[in-house]
């Protein structure tokens, strides 16, 4: 099964719900890139349309694949690796399609979905297993637009932890979708 | 039953295995604390024996408990108000016995913890039932040292994903072990 994530800039909400094309946080290039690393996941898309903020993360991932920082950390270099810059969701979930030589199941994530049936963690486990190829959502600043959410097969459960509190960075919330997607839990 | 988590800047390892203090990053003092609120973690302990990066990240706090952050993002606030900075992690560790009336188990994290008997997750969840109050630490840099870690009642496993690879920042590190120490599946 091949599996995917995207870590989404454009279409995304701002803190006032109006649709925006947030900025790149090169933090989060270099947590998600671990991360996919981590749980072997197969490339991680960093979706943005605005051509200043490709260049900008293009000169991160240059700089630790093929500039000193892959001297330096080869470790980082292995993750960094593993991102894709591209203009669109559309562009990036052809690219899977032309990969695994069918659609991808996408799978979007968002802490508080409304009037969208979610998925648990453990049915989309369950369906992980049998699907050919998926393509994980992850939105930044205040999440996915619903037009995303609509296109998306499933939107996952949102995170809880102990209270009713959600509002974990995308890094955060990242990492433990992944873990409790596909970590194994000692 | 008390949670406190610690995020040690001293004393850690650097790349070349040397001991340092590791200056604080600020998008770690948001993040974990957005973890700690989330899981309901009773306080966050940043330990730097500093006293710039100690100012710097009551500076932070001060921001977004006290000053316009408070307003903007009230969420954040929550979650900012979780964390004291300290001096050294004895500072931190008595604070937490005079809360509790007694010492709190000791939980080291390390990504690579040789020669130490490092406790499963499934086994620290039941222990954490029984036990009074529990510190959780997560070192900085190349991570927690030995002598920290010695002290420390267990040391937790490293996060594996699907692979060997555990170079993950402290930040999905701790996402990650906090859900698998308090969080609920779905």
């Amino acid at each position: 099964m091949g599996f995917y994530i995207g870590l989404v800039h454009y279409p995304v909400y701002n803190k006032h719900g109006e649709t925006i094309a947030s900025a790149v946080t090169t933090l989060d290039l270099h947590d998600l890139a671990r991360l996919a690393r981590t749980y072997e996941v197969d490339r991680c898309f960093v979706v943005t349309p605005l051509e200043d903020q490709q260049r900008l993360a293009e000169r991160v991932k240059a700089h630790w694949t093929d500039g000193y920082g892959a001297l330096y950390n080869p470790n980082r270099k292995e993750a960094l690796e593993l991102l894709t810059i591209c203009g669109t969701l559309k562009e990036a979930k052809d690219t899977i399609t032309l990969q695994e030589g069918r659609s991808p199941l996408v799978l979007a994530t968002d802490a508080s979905p409304e009037g969208v049936k979610t998925l648990g963690y453990q049915e989309a486990r369950g369906m992980l297993e049998r699907a050919g190829g998926v393509f994980l959502l992850f939105g930044t600043a205040w999440g996915l637009e619903a037009r995303s959410m609509a296109e998306a097969d499933f939107v996952l459960e949102p995170v809880r932890g102990r209270g009713e509190y959600n509002h974990l960075s995308v890094r955060a919330a990242a990492a433990i979708i992944l873990d409790r997607l596909l970590g194994r839990d000692g």
